[in-house]
């Protein structure tokens, strides 16, 4: 969710009202629907793997009976089941299964990687983490990987490529970029793309932190035996 | 942590000041010390495997060369690279590995178990939920798995019956279990104990809660092909 | 190995002499080059993932130094280490790795279909064995399986169909396939397709067993979650 | 299988008649019984991984309700399934189930053995194979692995020692074993064992081949994360 309050997004039943920065995920063949309940237009980056499924001539869909799915009498459902680390109810069996975490709140989001700012930076991306499935460790979908990504002021990274691609978003600050030999600046709002095999850095010559969210086809090569990276 | 506030465990330079309620972890071949920084004495339950370990003849320890380990500028490190349900490091490869999840505090698990009880219980356990490495949602260690579990007013379980043995150390309120036919009443600061195959069942007649947490060898005995259960 | 006998191909330094029926995988990033020193033409089937590979922008390749690379002071180094069921080196670390089974024999394989034909038929698919890597019990490569599949004399399948798609070698016998509602007669030499989602089912109304290579992209779609399959 | 010809272990209907070097299973919960229809006594070593389920208080047994279970028209069952390196039934799902390869034949082990020979020896167990189930190339057993070893003559190999124990038959010919600084000769019929721990090397003076079995309890070890060698 990139700007606006009010918007929901129900996946097999489960209403998650959308804040900015929250990350809600569609998995394969669940119900969703989509709406807005507030007072004001609000923006949210889809992120879909439908190419490469349709490539796999894979690609399905089938609409619902109703105009809107009912929803149940309590909302949060994967948050209830899933949204501590390192606890899961005992009667969802290990590994990955229909009920699984759907919302991921931007507040926790942050206030981790502020916490990892202190211990340990990557030397290519700064203070990032990705997204996982928190019953597995997984990435969030099979094919397309989430990240957050965050900036510090004054860091610069050093160059790496990798057989994967990213779409990143800025959510927070400025920066720039080099990506292939040339040099992209960015801020809010903005989107930028890294391809397969292009050597990127990043950097942050502000006063205030910024934050990138990317999604990543890691999980994808890393599945086919073609993921691999280069510092 | 069962009792008194003052006390840290330090895992490999991590130390960890331990709360009521906080699960520690000390996973094999780590550097582990205890302490006591408080003016009260306090009182923890060491949940070992080492019985296993020691019919395997591969107990083994080694004294570190110095009376306490060194710790970190930091504190909380576990807990900064894991300690948000879904967010791991992307420089910890996925799997599991030496940095891990070790700090598990009480208040998030207690608000877990609040909200999960809104949603479905489990007919054998009522609300009960495991603690499991969020890096690879697997159980914490590999002989044993820790649990969570409250037995909520005027609940009374179905009964069943594991392969598996349980250490049960009562945290809040009171109740009774069934266990093989012989009914035991049990309060805070209790322990009891349910053996293999034993069938048993948990009651809460009164009016608060009932908490307890368990040490359990399931993950032993799934590793070996040897769990089954019951209902 | 389609027709003829004298060509080889050499993978990482292993030479693979390839007889009728033989199949010889070239793993992502092995050395491997081929060549006929035969007296008669040879004709084998070239089952390539080049097209998913190209379509994630993850094709490379890289020429050998030499001509042709050099082979060791043995051949067969694959089958040596895992050409027995249910053996293997015990220094090669179980899971896969770099030292894995290249080339599949044809005359054990025809014997095991033989033997498999008095034991338990698939009803859509009547006698069909995946090659699997034995270290591992996986497909032979993460994005294409390899099937070989005998249709008795007699047998008329029932339909079914999968998301996957798989492209057909007839190897021995002749018969028939209805897909997607249209009837193809085949025999010894033919190739055909099914496409993804397509019903299809086989007959064998000759006197002589038929024999089906196949190639089929099911370990990729089941890596990506769109597998799926009505009876 | 030791000594003689004629007997027979039937595990699940399946009749495995067993010859001099053969490896039959009984895995856990399968219904199996033996007998001997020859003219001549047999011998066996049985490997039973009793002690640790006994620990564990999961040691179950059910008598059948017939003296000798009902046996299929057709015996080798497991080895129509799973007897060709690198092939599997489609219709068995990839992975562990209760379809799986019971009976290992000398022969193929033997020659195995032979071929892998002339590749690449350990330095601290010469030529030696793990029997692996070839659905998963994991361990025949969840507790216990079973390892066929050829010490060649004139070869003296390097100590090392695991935390694992080991029991060993040897099967043919003759040489010596230095065990925790203790040597111990050994011929065809003995026994001898390698506690935890203990350095150990293999020798074989002869002019013959030696061959040994051995059940050691390197899968258990390492599914509880304790198993380490140090060479």
């Amino acid at each position: 969710m990139m700007h606006g309050r009010g918007a929901y997004t129900t996946v097999d039943g489960d209403k998650c009202l959308m804040a900015p920065g929250d990350l809600v995920l569609t998995p394969s063949m669940t119900w969703h629907d989509h709406g807005n309940e507030g007072t004001e237009p609000v923006i949210w980056l889809d992120g879909l793997d439908s190419p490469i499924v349709r490539y796999l001539e894979a690609l399905t869909g089938e609409p619902h009976a109703m105009d809107r799915q009912p929803t149940g009498y309590l909302a949060g459902l994967s948050e209830r089941r899933f949204g501590v680390a390192g606890l899961r109810p005992t009667w969802v069996p290990p590994g990955t299964g229909p009920a699984r975490l759907i919302h991921y709140r931007w507040e926790p989001t942050h206030a981790a990687l502020l916490r990892l700012a202190e211990l340990e930076p990557s030397p290519f991306d700064d203070v990032m983490m990705e997204y996982i499935d928190p019953a597995t460790g997984r990435s969030v979908l099979p094919t397309m990987g989430c990240y957050i990504q965050m900036i510090r002021p004054g860091v610069r990274t050093r160059a790496h490529r990798q057989t994967s691609s990213a779409v990143y978003a800025v959510l927070q600050g400025s920066g720039a970029s080099v990506i292939d030999g040339v040099r992209y600046e960015w801020q809010r709002g903005d989107f930028f793309v890294v391809p397969p095999r292009a050597p990127h850095a990043h950097a942050n010559d502000g006063a205030d932190p910024a934050i990138l969210f990317s999604l990543q086809d890691v999980p994808l090569l890393t599945a086919l035996g073609l993921y691999h990276e280069e510092g």
